[in-house]
Parts: structure tokens; sequence; C-alpha cells
């Protein structure tokens, strides 16, 4: 049997994946994709000077006979589906070209705060929802890559809806939940997670205005990955996470395209 | 045993895993990055109209007494370690967006021509070099990702050493080496590996005119990674490639994270 025959099926391995988040068969693995994708409809802060723009250098048939397209782009680092690299908050953190890899992939859980979010669009993650998780699924190992699902993605990318306010060049009246400060500090202090992410504009709440959240995370070279896409599609436990980030050399962060891979039921 | 320990060893999955190309733990995994930095020396087409640009918006203590740094940035779709989406040489191919991640995801193969390269700097892969490796490796599965070694990667950054001509905005001079035509229709028709992808700036070689392995390719929807770097550090058979591109939303292509996952030893 070649190696390199794809088809492969090996009931060990599958039945071993179950119980294991880090075992994953890549080609039986189900595949979802996490991330928005960059077009003319791509949120960033109400702040930010410009936005996602694609240029159409080249599309048709040329003088060779043969059809080709080809464009440029530019974006701020901080909008769409991205990461936050550490130096984002952190004068000598890590930049995005700068991120292990291997800090970016493994393990993820999905602590799902919808009910708390249909009373309150400014909820912010605590310490206590952590341990109520954590009597439910496990304690957190070190290296989690901790994902918040808000179920604020349904609302991409209506920026009002999204944001909680349209106001051009105004970020005093955003609401949107995330995480709360006691939450990430136990995260990143006492669990050492490796990725804070969540399916809304930032890591701190539409409210904040001292981004705790932002800071604490950055300080221990934690990594943010922001509007992410679809976690309702994920298991509490049990899926695994790739966030491949555009390696932009000193980038504050940028493009990141995030998967979870689901081992076979 | 919590599901969400990162330390299980499962001896059965590392013993298999050194069988199967395709069956990986992620924790236990060795992460390699494929993927040159973007900087301002990023090696674009000698014809390209821009180069990578990046802009910082902010980088230094805010009035909130923290520290804050962002940018904005702007690039060709092709330029650096980047993905070619079929579209970019036909009509009604994918756009990068519309790829299938797991087309991106899979069992690679390394075929080396380091030494034909040696003597000749427009060397161009023939399928006699592709049954060489099958006859020593075994048939290339559907779905392979197959990696082009050529050793340019070393010359990277150095235009003229990578291009074979540094004359600007002049195509005609370029000596490269990468695939072939009749490698690519093996490839493509016979054994519909999913990806073709090279350590030098295109899949076809410096001295193509017509791009034959680009249109092979991209009629039948086979992404290309190009400008790929160290792999020299992969084994011929036995890693696996994830390469997530930044989801650009009818994009010809665009920078794309390539990594290579090696089962431990
Ligand atoms: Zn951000
Ligand atoms: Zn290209």
């Amino acid at each position: 049997m070649s190696v390199l025959h794809r088809s492969v099926w090996c009931p060990i391995i599958l039945a071993l994946a179950a119980t294991s988040a880090s075992a994953i068969d890549l080609d039986q693995a189900t595949v979802l994709d996490l991330s928005h994708p960059f077009n003319s409809q791509t949120l960033y802060w109400p702040t930010s000077p410009s936005q996602f723009e694609l240029k159409t250098l080249a599309h048709g048939q040329t003088d060779g006979g043969f059809f080709y397209s080809s464009n440029s782009f530019c974006s701020p680092e901080h909008g769409g589906t991205h990461l936050d690299a550490p130096i984002h908050f952190a004068e000598h953190g890590k930049t995005a070209d700068q991120l292990d890899l291997a800090q970016l992939i493994g393990p993820a859980v999905v602590i799902d705060v919808r009910e708390q979010v249909a009373k309150n669009p400014d909820y912010a993650l605590t310490a206590d929802d952590i341990t109520a998780f954590e009597a439910n699924h496990g304690k957190l190992a070190a290296g989690t890559i901790v994902l918040l699902q808000t179920g604020y993605s349904k609302h991409y990318p209506n920026r009002k809806a999204y944001f909680g306010d349209d106001t051009p060049n105004d970020a005093s009246k955003l609401h949107f939940p995330s995480y709360g400060p006691d939450a990430a500090t136990l995260l990143v202090d006492k669990r050492h997670v490796a990725v804070l992410g969540v399916d809304t504009a930032s890591i701190d709440i539409g409210q904040s205005k001292d981004f705790q959240v932002h800071r604490i995370a950055a300080a221990k070279n934690v990594a943010g990955l922001e509007n992410l896409n679809g976690l309702d599609r994920l298991p509490p436990v049990g899926a695994s996470v790739v966030a491949l980030p555009m390696k932009i050399e000193g980038g504050s962060g940028g493009p990141v395209r995030v998967i979870a891979l689901l081992p076979p039921k």
C-alpha cells in the first residue's frame, strides 16, 4: 500500500480521533471555513482611514490568445477576519510574522454566550462563565484556542447591527459583546491559553475604552482572532483550529484564514 | 483524562502516523513555515505596477496610557508567497474565495530537481521526472499537493539571481526553472493532483511565453503556490501541507500562508 494513497482508511486512528482533540486525520476531517471574505463590504473599525479595495490590473483575453486575470488590493490590518498580533497593544510584543505558527494550531473550545447576549448586547464574558464551562467540559489546557460565540456573525456585514452603531468616524457608541477583563486574566494568566477568538469586531466589548482584554492578552503574547464566522457549526470541545495569517513583517496583525477541523463522526 | 489536555500521548496514533501521510497529530507534528515574509523586498513580477507597501497608522503611547500599533498595506495579488487561483488563467475558473479549502490541505510530495537545475537554469520538469519519482515512492494519488524543489528559494529576495534578470519592467529575459507542460499534463489530467507548488516565481519556467502550465492547471481548477520557501526541510513523501490563502472575493490569487506538518520521528 503506497504511502501516497489518500483513501487509506484507518479505523484505529478514526476511533481514537474522537477522544483526542488533537488527533486529526487531515483527509477524513471536515474542514470548516471560519473567515469572512474580503470585499467592498468588509467591516473595519469606525475610525479606520480606509477600507478594503480591490483594483483590477487585468481581466480578459491577452494578445497571446489566453485569458488572464490579476488584481492588486489594499487593506488596513485590522478589519474583516483578522489576527491581532501581540504588538498591537504591547510595545515589545510579537509581530504578525514573529508569531510561532504552532501557537495558532491546536485544540479549540467554543464558549457559547448567545443566551446572555440576547439579554445584554454589552455582555462581557466573566471568569464564572469559564469555570462553568470547565465544570461541564474539563479544565482548559495550556495552549487552547478559545473561541467566544456571541452569535454576532449573523449580523455581519450590517455595520449598524454588528457594531451597535454606524455613526461615521465615531467609536464611542459601539455596543457588542466580547470577553471581559476577569475572564481574560483567568484564560491568559492562569490557563495559559494560546489564542482568544471571537465572532465580534474586538476581543474587548464595544463599550470598552481602555481595551483591557487586548492588553492582558498582548502582555503575554496571546494572539487575537476577530470577526470570526460560523462558530455555530463547532462543538464546545473536539474541534481543532488552524489559523494562518498573512506574514506581514512587522505587522500588528492582518488578514487571517481560519479553519476548524472536525474529526469524522 | 480530559479531552482538553494537549499532552495526551497516544502511541498508536503516532505509530500509524508514520505510515500514512494524512494522519497527523496536530500537537505532536513539527510545523514548518513555507512562506516568505511580506516586506519592502518582497518580489513581484518585473512588470508589476506596484510592490508591497506597509503604512504605519499608529505606533506609540496613546492618550489612554497604553501602547498601540496599527498599519495598513497594499499588495498586488501575485507576489511573495502566493496562491494562483484558477481564474488567474481560466475565465470560468474558481476565484481565491471559491476554492474548496480541502483542496489546499493534504499529503504533499516534494520532487527535487536541484541537480538538473545546477546544469540548466531553464530546466522544465518532465513527465519522465515524475514517473522516475513514482518508481521510487509510489504512484501519486488524486488530491496530492505537488511541491517542486528547484533550490531557488536560496536566491530570494535577490531579484537578479532569483528571476535570472533584473531589467526593470521587462519579463522577456527571465531564466528560472519550474514545471514543463508535459509534466503538468500528467499531474493534472492523469494523476488529478490538487496543487502545483514551486520555490520559484512561477509554475511556468522564466522563459515561457505562453504559460502552458498555468493554463493546464487552471483549466482543471488546480491551484498554484508560488515563491515557496524552505522545501529542503521536507521529505519526498510523508509531509502534509496546509495552504490557507487570504479570502479575497473574486481574487485571482493572493497572499497565502503555507505550512508543512511533519509527523514525529
Ligand atoms: Zn484587531
Ligand atoms: Zn501567481
